[in-house]
């Protein structure tokens, strides 16, 4: 080669093609896909019944609904913003009649009684319209979920069962206009009066009214108001009360609301503002599960430390993440479905014969483009699976040890992150994938765009959510973690020895485990198959364990060397987000592995296997640079692992069409009469 | 470190902190900023001299329109679609009369006689709403650029005057349905009937009609048609004609019109779908500066060669690619300027303070998220007016090598893919790092990422538009290349000998100029300084001069093993692609360092120099994997390079509000209420 003449030595001269790269010989091969290896066939039905896992009819009853309510999809472009927002509430009420909303709700109250459900139906909801998604989400998930998991009996009583049938809708005001994601300091006041036995809720400054709130605007009667409680001229910290905010259809005194108008979209949500000047509401207001005062003023709390009692409150909130990142996942199963239906009727240029176009999905491009993303849907599909199954554990008693729910906030942060930042990444490339017909809003991606934009800022910024995961891996989980803020966080580990974060990451166990695993002993890392998912596993947990040390190290020297704490944290920063992003990524793998592991020998196995070794591959390669600089793949195996990536996708061309339609998404809420009829 | 204990030693053991990166002491540096570098003074108003360059004074004109007619962005969302849509009209016909559309068009109609100005113009008109944008780029660029490019005298004189000044509106139809980016294929034919003297116009099948065409659905009267030309049975290929499509604002006799309906963002732009019924025009309206048919039907064209001729004719597209890529580019500057402001008043936990939060801008990550983008930001630029600088001299006759004309078109091709996605991707991390303010309409975001959204496809998709790029460099812009598919490109370079390709790629004068540079001889790339321009500039091109030689190896291979031209391409498509964005890149950079050199030096110019080391250093680090698996940097330099990014975003952060302002974005224009004011 001549470069090599001039420059040093090419380290990883193109090595041979391997057996399996060989052009096949003497006929010619279809274009795009790999006629070395038999096509599978999939069975669809099987596979969505996989997918379904154990609430497949909960599932089925949400598609039926959404069928039955598919116009929605064209009334969102065709109603003014008033009419769209009563037709999704009318939407929303008219599903909750079917009991697909209530699932998560104790019986007694005609609830499902059933955790998991609850998610299970949220997410299949997110094949559809989002209004009506994140509507639900809203009354039933944060509103409805609050007084639940916030309230005692006598909250139950006067509230669930109306709001489970939608009688009585509610908001969540939580957020401030001046305090987005640091809850703990927000500027609204409740205040005890023990003379009147009420409590005195206050906006008190600019900045500190409630923003963003969904139902806000036009539909929620009351509202559960996040305020810092003050007994006595003590203050508390915040805790959460009902108070009413609107009597036939005008705002309650006191309470001042405002519309927080057009959004980018979700425009079905009235979100809004709301001030409160002195509104009283009754001692019994506060929703009193976890902290209480009594008649004569004297405030009481199970849980001593503020800190603490304050995260264990919002601990509750972890539904809410779980709802949110399993929306995610499945709306980008919607853009797939297109995006992949469409490269299969969609001719573009003569490639292989001179007189007819080749289809879009037999360009190695756009395999390219779409597979790894497909792949990376399948994988968080049954990580969401993971997390959702945690949670139903822990709300329903079957799990109650207290790490354990640490590990399930932590885990529900990062799949929550991981799955909305996919859904943006994947219907933005769906999107461009669909060339102009794309941007007509006919096609679907309009507001499939515009709707799921927020996802990674609402129910936790994914960055902040990410930093909590790290919090959580740094610390151990330990007991105090949750209520350190990230000086505290940077002081903690500061000031453990290196040795106790580099031994709780367990490295010495994993190395054992892999080296007991793997052919290659110490050289696993280099003697391994790529294919073998215990080689994937152990590289993407070699990432996040020396990632997590790296970081203790730097933040020990950091504070060693005097500097000020938040200094250090800003320039570790970035450090804290991969490191908690190789963590979850890690997790979703795993995930991914353990499902294809457990399932019966055949070809749908064998096409899962293909695209969970896409997904491992894809995530390797993305951060080849990271392995290649600590020392853990070589640039031979590197390029190996791309070439692997083209052939995975060559494989997996010809039952991409299955693996789409395995989703399950209702044909009608493909809508796109441009792109796939 | 314990992980060694089982793990091979880590290749990168962290190095010792260098004194550049020593925390200072003893007082406490300012959380985010870098107080080892003396803060540079910014000269806000020299800078935006240097940004605007040569049409300073063009530029200032369209910003005082754009602030006059400001209230265009509330329109956008008050006004329903119909309203807005003659809003936008309006607003064009406005501007129109002073004189800020007319700028390309020569002096004796009405023009202002400088293809630059109409760049700039253009350019600037992105800060503002950007349905007007498109809708000027609609009227004056495709539809004027085709009656002035494609046209004779007697085209000019029956339209040009009306046009420039909106009297006439017009529209350009040349995307089909069924034809997207496969121009040469479209299925519109337009047949000489000699007796009549005329040319009939007909959508001969399904899929056929004309799509997405801007101003068609209301206010377009003619349209420029392209079609199939036959003549006397004789198929000539893809002509283009003046056609009346609507009068008195009804569809013509034998012409149907539908709208295109609502879109994802630009609804202010009328697009639609056009049909052709033998539609007859008089032999006059064949746009014939290419080619004519004579009364008797005989057909000339002094570029005898159809391939040649057809992409002589798009050549003239070139104008719009242009105006495109900066549109993006400076769509991308109003979501830096909110993202920013934004960071430099909102705060959020306390990271340095036990009582006051901290800037978002304080925040490593922060920094991280945005100066890389806006560095780009102002490459891209630089970059954008080296090739609207190349493309007036083409236009002016300055230049009239056939050579240097393909080299703008690859070079135009290749910005507009990179500024447009640069645009998408910027504007979304903006939005991010607004939270859930930059999720309300008011706030801008909404329409900038709906708007901007399509200038990824339109224009020529980024995709197929790199792999023209990659087409040019394989063939070096043979005489050729243009006509060539892709197919005819395989071929064409599987015939040549590698080292033809290679040696073209002039990777031999490089090292040699490389060696001659840099300190370090044939090992520059450990020896030379990682700020040093040339060092990175050595880096590009090594990069995209390897890349290229790679896809000419690769397919020269796979034909001579005997496989489908189609097949290979298929699968070389990703290095394509990949050696494409690397030449541009290359070419962007240069456009940076170039501008940055030539400045005078003071404070200015070490700010900017900072910007074009975060730019190429940022570039650098995302394809670090590349560049390690090439021999081409070490472990340790790759680490050095994530560092200097740390540091170089510390030193700008205290002129980052500066560098915003020198955008000139006018006030009027960032709107968003909530986040800057």
């Amino acid at each position: 080669m001549a470069t090599d003449t001039a420059a040093p030595a090419d380290p990883a001269p193109e090595p041979p093609e391997t057996v399996e790269e060989a052009p096949p010989a003497p006929r010619p091969t279809p274009p795009g896909g790999d006629d070395k290896f038999p096509v599978p066939q999939v069975d669809v039905a099987a596979l969505t019944a996989l997918l379904d896992g154990r609430y497949a009819d909960v599932r089925n009853l949400v598609r039926t609904n959404l069928a039955a309510y598919a116009s929605i999809l064209e009334e969102q472009e065709t109603l003014d913003r008033a009419a769209f927002r009563e037709r999704v509430k009318d939407v929303v009420l008219e599903m909750a009649a079917t009991g697909q909303t209530g699932m998560g709700f104790p019986e007694e109250y005609g609830g499902g009684g059933d955790v998991g459900a609850s998610f299970a139906a949220f997410e299949t909801l997110a094949f559809g319209d989002l209004s009506v998604l994140v509507k639900v989400g809203v009354q039933f998930g944060l509103f409805g979920g609050a007084i639940l998991q916030l309230g005692t009996k006598r909250h139950h009583d006067a509230y669930l069962a109306d709001l489970i049938t939608g009688q009585l809708m509610g908001c969540f005001a939580m957020t401030e206009t001046g305090h987005g994601s640091n809850v703990q300091a927000l500027g609204t006041v409740a205040t005890y009066d023990a003379d009147a036995g009420e409590f005195v809720i206050t906006t008190t400054e600019p900045g500190a009214n409630k923003d963003y709130i969904g139902n806000a605007a036009a539909h929620a009667e009351v509202a559960v108001v996040f305020a810092q409680l003050e007994v006595a001229g003590e203050g508390h910290g915040v805790h959460a009360f009902v108070v009413p905010i609107r009597r036939d259809g005008e705002p309650a005194e006191g309470v001042r609301i405002e519309d927080d108008g057009l959004k980018m979209g979700l425009n079905g949500v009235d979100n809004g503002k709301l001030w409160f000047d002195h509104v009283r509401v009754p001692r019994e207001a506060l929703l009193n599960r976890f902290a209480d005062v009594s008649e004569d003023g004297t405030y009481h709390s199970d849980i001593e430390n503020p800190g603490r009692r304050f995260f264990t409150m919002l601990g509750t909130l972890v539904q809410g993440r779980v709802c949110v990142g399993g929306g995610g996942i499945n709306a980008s199963k919607v853009a797939l479905a297109i995006a992949i239906r469409y490269a299969l009727r969609r001719r573009q240029f003569e490639a292989t014969s001179e007189t007819e176009e080749d289809l879009l999905l037999d360009y190695g491009q756009h395999q390219r483009r779409l597979f790894p993303l497909l792949a990376s849907t399948y994988a968080l599909h049954f990580a969401q699976e993971v997390v959702a199954g945690q949670c139903h554990d822990v709300f329903s008693g079957n799990q109650t040890a207290e790490k354990f729910r640490r590990e399930l906030e932590s885990r529900a942060a990062g799949t929550k992150a991981l799955g909305t930042w996919h859904a943006t990444r994947t219907i933005q490339e769906c999107r461009e994938a669909c060339g102009g017909a794309g941007y007509l809003a006919v096609n679907r991606f309009a507001a499939l765009k515009a709707d799921t934009d927020v996802f990674t800022t609402f129910e936790g910024d994914n960055t902040v959510l990410l930093q909590l995961v790290a919090k959580g891996l740094l610390t151990d989980y330990a007991g105090e973690f949750e209520e350190m803020d990230q000086l505290g966080m940077v002081r903690f580990v500061a000031g453990l020895a290196v040795e106790t974060v580099v031994e709780r990451t367990s490295v010495h166990k994993l190395f054992e485990r892999v080296r007991d695993l793997l052919p290659g002993g110490d050289r696993w890392d280099q003697e391994a198959g790529v294919l073998d998912s215990d080689y994937q596993l152990a590289m993407l947990r070699f990432r996040e364990e020396h990632m997590l040390a790296g970081v203790a190290r730097r933040l020990k020297r950091g504070i060693d060397a005097g500097m000020n704490p938040g200094e250090v944290f800003s320039r570790v920063q970035d450090h804290v987000i991969h490191a908690a992003r190789a963590h979850t990524e890690r997790l979703v793998l795993e995930a991914f592995v353990d499902k294809v592991r457990g399932m019966p020998e055949g070809d749908d196995k064998v096409v899962l296997g293909l695209l969970c070794d896409l997904h491992a591959l894809s995530l390797i390669e993305a951060d080849r640079a990271w392995f290649m600089e600590h020392g853990r793949l070589t640039v031979v195996r590197s390029k190996e692992i791309s070439r692997r990536i083209g052939s995975l996708c060559r494989r997996i061309r010809p039952v991409a069409r299955e693996l789409v339609d395995a989703f399950g998404v209702p044909e009608e809420m493909l809508r796109s009469p441009d792109l796939i009829s």
